[in-house]
């Protein structure tokens, strides 16, 4: 099992803002999975990767992929109080899902550094 | 309502790995947090903040008050498979919880930019 947070990388978001963004989506998309999944990857220690992605269209691509999966998956979207317009998507979270249904969307895009 | 994630800050993690480490916690707390909490929390959109400690040792005592005050509160170890020693303390999460009640532990700790 794992999860995969993918960020918007265009927005350079600074690093508190990236954290805090990519926590909601892990919060999030860990919320929306069935307790099953929520069990057995807790169970394992959570595993996670933040992946990049080029554009906020390739973001929406993914997420309708990963539903199309059946897999647990939110958009997250900035309330726009601090660095960013209200609106923006900042990223998304998939999973807790199995890492193969996973890898089969996500395996083309990079990690964060 | 109001969940906050402190950071181990002279550990200065890449952006990636930060972002991972304080989902990490974010889910951490979240789960330890009971259900009345966590509802509250997540009706109120899961306001979030990310704040700097200075040192392994002051996250530990942060995390000790937060356990005193009776507020959910989690310690985040790396696991070591990357880029820091297995075992490092990379941050805490504490509640979701009343915003008063954190804020009179943590208020002296500066926001990471």
């Amino acid at each position: 099992m794992k999860q995969v947070i993918i960020i918007n990388e265009p927005l350079k978001l600074p690093k508190g803002k990236l954290a805090a963004q990519v926590a909601h989506a892990a919060v999030a998309s860990f919320i929306s999975a069935n307790s099953s999944r929520q069990k057995e990857w807790l169970d394992e220690g959570m595993p996670k990767v933040v992946l990049l992605a080029n554009s906020e269209k390739e973001l929406i691509e993914y997420y309708q992929k990963a539903l199309n999966a059946n897999l647990p998956a939110q958009l997250i979207k900035d309330a726009g109080r601090t660095v960013i317009a209200a609106g923006t998507l900042t990223c998304i979270g998939i999973g807790p899902a199995p890492e193969k249904d996973i890898d089969r969307i996500t395996e083309h895009l990079k990690l964060v550094s």
